[in-house]
């Protein structure tokens, strides 16, 4: 592209380092920036700053927080017996969302992934291992996604886990609420009719997620 | 969304007021940028803040500019005689990729639109006539698109502009090359049939842009 001005054409190459964002978005957006008033962008400039600088991960779980410790793990009406392990920042905030979870939570920040170069020693696996020896939670739940990555992360965290007096439990899979037989795939459909469940908790789960 | 950090949150809420940015990409953006080390997010908000303080409207065309008159009107050997009307910034570079026109650019900063609550008066039109008062070029060519919108604002300019002893034109609408005729809906097939041209200057085009 043949820019007029070069600090335009240094916000677009800024802006298209951002992943899923080509040249011509970045375009797009700088000149929507552009078009703003100073006090707009200084504000997105400041929080982009403030980002980078204010936001830590929590010593404990590994997730997000502006403390040393997250509002998760500080909260001490949390069941504190119960660790779910996450991949992702935005798996802890899908699951706070149900409101369905008390306990705590782990996240990795990441999954085993060998095309991308990510090992264990790559993930807060280290820390978990330590968690559990010094406070001995009762269970650990594993939610990781169903990939191929987050099944062998899955695998390698219980083998790991194995020899602790500790439940370790999976999230279930099966058949999304609202979704028809007819339309799941083989592997989803066969995994939810082996791990089939008692009619009586699959109302009480009903009613709990209404209520 | 449920946050654990409230910088986090405000970072989020700042990228996506960006346009066709929601809040669940905003929120990947952020994840990606608190990957990536202090430079190389300073160095993205300095470059946002520089875009907004250094670029400036050239003060004879409208087009971007780190200098009062842009590079392209301050250029001796541009033809000042013709002037290209374009919608946007984004329209002059296209025009300049193509390295075939060595005339000047006039920006309106968009088009005539009362959907958008976009008449006359917001659009640089004001200046253009002036700038063809006092100048005298010997052409002018409406460069705009060919939306209801872009055939509107070139028909009010048309007008304003009918009085100069000036040539008007407007570029050629019809059948983009390496296209066939059967797939080019019929509004355009109609054009390119009623505004056919000599096959010379067909030939002698076709030789220039390969060249």
């Amino acid at each position: 592209m043949n820019f007029s001005s070069k600090y335009l054409e240094k916000a677009v190459d800024e802006i298209s380092n951002l992943p899923g964002i080509g040249k011509k978005t970045a375009l797009r957006l700088a000149l929507h920036l552009l078009r703003q008033d100073k006090e707009a962008v200084g504000s997105l400039s400041e929080a982009l700053l403030a980002l980078k600088s204010k936001v830590n991960e929590c010593q404990k779980c590994g997730n997000l927080s502006d403390h040393n410790i997250c509002e998760i793990c500080a909260n001490p009406t949390r069941n504190d017996e119960l660790i779910c392990v996450v991949e992702d920042v935005r798996d802890v905030m899908a699951i706070e969302n149900t409101g369905q979870y008390r306990g705590l939570y782990h996240v990795l920040g990441g999954v085993i992934s060998p095309m991308e170069g990510i090992g264990p020693a790559e993930l807060n696996i280290g820390s978990l291992i330590n968690r559990v020896e010094q406070s001995t939670p009762k269970e650990i739940i594993f939610g990781l996604g169903t990939t191929m990555e987050g099944e062998t992360t899955t695998f390698y965290l219980y083998k790991k886990l194995a020899g602790f007096d500790i439940k370790l439990s999976a999230i279930a899979r099966g058949i999304a609420v609202g979704d028809q037989l007819e339309y799941a795939d083989e592997v989803t459909l066969a995994r939810s009719i082996t791990n089939r469940v008692p009619y009586e908790n699959s109302i009480t789960q009903n009613q709990n997620s209404r209520a």
